[in-house]
């Protein structure tokens, strides 16, 4: 079903009008300002409540709104699905959809099961042999900083890699005070900070690095055990905190520490990135900036330098504006749709996909595993089984 | 000419399709998305060249484009006229659109000349009385973390303000084989960094301080004297950077440093207000971060905090995304576009207006001639003139 | 023994001229120009190389230079014995100085092993019934910064502490063709990364916060597996970096991880400190900065404040220069033996004792434990004990 | 009179034990322990009150004390007079020392007017012919990171400069409670802000750039007019503040700032260095940190790097402690004591020399002049004179 601009423009239905459909909803209105993208319309807006869908499609710029995604699906003038629904309704919405020949772009995480995302993987896997394309909404990867650091890496410019240092950190959690929500229980949200903020550092590490996790150690917190509900007192039952230790293919090395109780730290991704040639260091709240040590340069002149990655020549930059204006968070959905389009134009596979959704759920699964069992635990990339090492 | 939403939506038409046509478009596209703002259209684009602005309507979400702005101007579905052309076209377009009855919003600076600016400010007051708007578009005040500066120091939290250090650093101009263009010529751009950038520092000061400049030592610098032209080396006849130190009314000094050859500075307007009980910093390099030290607290723990200004707390960003997901430089025009359509609705004058771009023109001048004369040089704000204290 | 001041200065020798006899030498030589300290003479430098160690004592201000450290610690004009021989030695002469009723400071680590460690703290608690007191030399509890820290943690400035978060990062041994010595053998060294550095992150979580390690989880890797030695390639037996996760009393988890291959980063002791109501970070390499979040204040103007550790309210800061006049890393030796000489004078317990010293060193083989069993270990403080959870 | 270490060692007399003497004596106290210098003796300490200048000499190392400095500079033992005392005394004391054939150190400012300044510099000419060397006391020249900026810039890595931007920031008179004091006076202090500290900003300015200022435009300001005397409030009759804009050779310009009333400003001087090659920036409050943008590597990985001036490659460095473990404040008065003895045994010039100091004086006066002539102020280096544009 590979898409001919030139016949009639992609048909777009977003599901979800809640934080991240105004995400997306904000790329999709925007991309085609900026880069050059085969020829789409914003159809329609899905979501449960009619009167809420109508005006936030209006206001975010969809033709149409519509309540029941399975109609819209069938639709013959929606060629693309983009999923910003929770995360458990990701399997069955994304499984329809790719059976009826659209293509899917689906936010993270892949699913809240490790048994949806993989069935979501194999329908994926299946839809791709028709050429309809698949892809997760891993946004970091699209922050112009770290598609350079991408780049310098993959030029070997850090030489062989030793160890990422990451961390997500927020503290939206941190007063206990904060009542109770859907996303504090296990059954709704499968886990706290470890499957929200610590897969992104996931996915970065693997991203960046070009190697696989192997083994995991980890440890789970919850600092606040009960929050207040509308009836008094409800026990959370999801993690506050996750620490991890991973090892890596390529001789590598990683920690990853996540906390929506790290008072003070907003929506700090931050990542450092250590080689024998050089390093990186990078955090989401400065996400214009790269911070760049050259260890080749003589040591008399060695430092960390801090690249504005607003330049022409970084990526993703020539679209914006002049030097030194710099770009919010909200690009890195634009940048996403636009590699998408693209690909789906030229009948590739988007990444990352739902194989690398999958694999970041593998690892999270696995930290979760060695928390409760107090020793490392192996993750076995190609079954997706994972295994103790104490057994 | 109070609109009446109900009656049918404001039409908008915008003059100039380079940069800041691109800017304020992509504000004019998402405002509605973002905010509560009265309804409007995005009718026309304006531009000489009918084919390339053609394309950029399309690109950037206008209805129309059209190349003859005065018979835009006439149009009775037209309400509201954006001039995003080059200077020494602002009175021209401004004054015939006030006259017209359109509100206007222009960019900076107001015009090329005092006496253009003058003729302006004198079109606005006339249509004022009509209930025709205007405003000229100094974006930086609309900078959250800006407008958080202002409400600060408003609150006194700052004390009595002392000093002002101001800085507009850029480096475009560094390389001396950078080539000739209107930007470097006298009689197309009036002045180098003096009216492009220097303009915005002494916009800041006195918005933020709410004092009024009296007198200016200025100095001009023209670093790379000739450039490559098409038919060899042509003479730079503006200036490459600025100094100037101001003497405002409340017992306030400032100093303003304004260059386009500061290697490795991109777009850094820098901001220091030092007062008896405590001070405020700013890079516009990182515009989301405001650096507040409280001299009221204890001794032994004061010390400039990095506020993130990304709270729902702080000014526009309740309408944005959750804390610490931050936002970027052409947010500002977005917030600008917002607070003029909200004073068009309520018949209340839009800020800054045509006088506060005439009284920085003024400073500006007074810049230039101190400069000329090597002498302080007074700043009469009421009347225009300026004059020698050597005389 | 505890000394009168009036009767005669207290005589001190120092054991060891090489980087840690280089340091202490400094603090001996100015502690006494700076703080109102007992009378205390500056009386021999004991060194293995007979002129080596002569001229050391000249150039740091030693009167005399001796060999046989056995005959110093039986002088009776010796009272203080300040030990910067390397770890192997610590036990020796520590547990024979304390013996001959000498006051001992001692560098960290405590000793090599753990069973050493424990006979010396035996000897510490026996000496000190007969008023001989005794210290382990973790100078970065007198960096200003970090004592300012432990100051409003222990005010309840941070409100319940959840998480911290401390990396000791170095890139000494980043390069691979760097070579082999003694430092990288585990027979002299006993550890790499671990005891060198962890070491020092553990002490600080431990006396910040004022809780105990009750459990760790631990991560061991050597990147660079061989290094150029005299006679050929020869294997390196510690590890270049280390990872744990920590469980405290008091409800507070932690993570450590140093490195001496992390490209760029010189010396860099990182800490971050979370809480109910606020938070704390630092960098060794700014050692006269504390960040502190402050979060009863209001959101709009929260943030972390960069407090300048460097005004007369600060600990330690009234003896050195005016404010903003930075101190160095050195300046945390002279604090120290200030401290030591205080408590020597006062017959009181310096602070940390080699109770201290040993519980850190218990935490580090409880890390190198879990590391060889890929399982987690509880830290039995009474008893020295540790024990697996897998068994 | 070249010294021959061989035959004695050098007698060293210190003049003053206030902030600059306590700074003085902690550099002779250690030099020696660090770099290899001629031999000397911490002779005599001199101060108007003998009972606290004993105990000062006591305290800071030196073998006697004295009341009386004219004695002290007849003795034979004596070779060396470091002259910590107030402004008004360097003059007579320098001059007298000279003349008796004694190495001379004095602290800036070389005077407190330039009649004086005239004088000093000439019996400093005249002594050189003689073999006595003079220096005057920069001590930031001493600064590892700006010694390596002077280099690099040195070695052309700047290209040409085209501009400097220099600040000296700090808050101690912020308060208007602050009471009123002898350097609050003309007649004692000769200037405020200007002399204090604007005058290390000049010389850094010249002294990296290698550059002479050839014009000045200044303005003076002081914002609290009236502080608390025992007797109730008394006129403060010398800034709290100044700017200047200094034209050098070289086609370069130059902005300095100094004030003491910047709110949360320690001890800032900051510097900015703008070159067609490359930048340099640097802060006094970090002064172990120096920035460098290289524009010679790629635009994609340019940027400032940190370059953490720790490393044995950097000057004055390899005395000192391995990389990253910072230095402080006053190691930069042991630096330049090391410098001069260096020179003194080797019979060269010191640097900076006490014309360096004169030609300083003859720029701040110019700023002076220009402020109260509101006019332009050319500086003629070679006679001292000075001379208004607008004349």
């Amino acid at each position: 079903m590979n898409h001919t601009p030139e016949a009639r423009p992609l048909g777009v239905a977003a599901i979800g009008y809640a934080f991240m459909g105004k995400a997306h909803s904000n790329a999709w209105r925007n991309v085609a300002s900026f880069f050059d993208v085969p020829a789409f319309e914003q159809k329609v807006l899905v979501g449960r409540d009619a009167i809420q869908v109508a005006y936030a499609a209006g206001k975010y710029g969809w033709a149409e709104s519509a309540t029941d995604w399975r109609e819209v699906i069938e639709r013959d003038d929606i060629h693309i699905i983009d999923i910003c629904a929770p995360g458990w309704m990701h399997a069955e919405i994304a499984i329809a959809a790719l059976e009826a020949g659209k293509h899917v772009l689906v936010e993270k995480p892949l699913a809240n099961t490790l048994a949806e995302a993989e069935l979501m993987t194999a329908a994926a896997a299946k839809a791709r042999k028709r050429g309809v394309q698949s892809m997760i909404g891993f946004n970091y990867r699209r922050v112009p900083a770290l598609a350079l650091a991408k780049e310098l890496i993959a030029e070997g410019r850090l030489g062989s890699i030793r160890h990422v240092r990451a961390a997500y950190l927020q503290d939206w959690l941190a007063d206990p005070e904060t009542p109770m929500s859907w996303r504090l229980r296990k059954e709704t949200a499968g886990s706290g900070a470890l499957g929200d903020i610590a897969s992104h550092a996931v996915d970065q590490i693997q991203f960046l690095t070009g190697q696989a996790v192997m083994e995991v150690t980890g440890t789970l917190r919850t600092f606040v055990a009960e929050r207040p509900g509308p009836g008094g007192p409800e026990e959370v039952t999801v993690d506050d905190a996750v620490w991890a230790t991973l090892g890596l293919t390529g001789n590598l090395s990683a920690s990853v520490e996540a906390s929506r109780v790290a008072t003070g730290q907003k929506n700090s991704l931050k990542l450092e990135i250590y080689g024998s040639a050089g390093s990186l260091t990078f955090d989401l709240e400065n996400l214009n900036e790269l911070m760049f040590l050259d260890a080749t340069v003589p040591v008399r002149e060695q430092g960390f330098r801090r690249i504005l990655v607003n330049e022409p020549q970084h990526p993703y930059l020539e679209a914006w504006w002049p030097q030194g204006h710099i770009i919010g968070w909200e690009h890195t959905f634009t940048h996403q749709v636009r590699d998408f389009l693209v690909a789906v134009r030229d009948g590739s596979q988007p990444s990352p996909s739902f194989e690398d959704g999958l694999n970041v759920q593998r690892v999270l699964d696995a930290v979760q595993e060695s928390a409760n069992n107090k020793s490392a635990i192996a993750v076995v990339g190609g079954t997706g089984n994972s295994q103790s090492h104490a057994a």
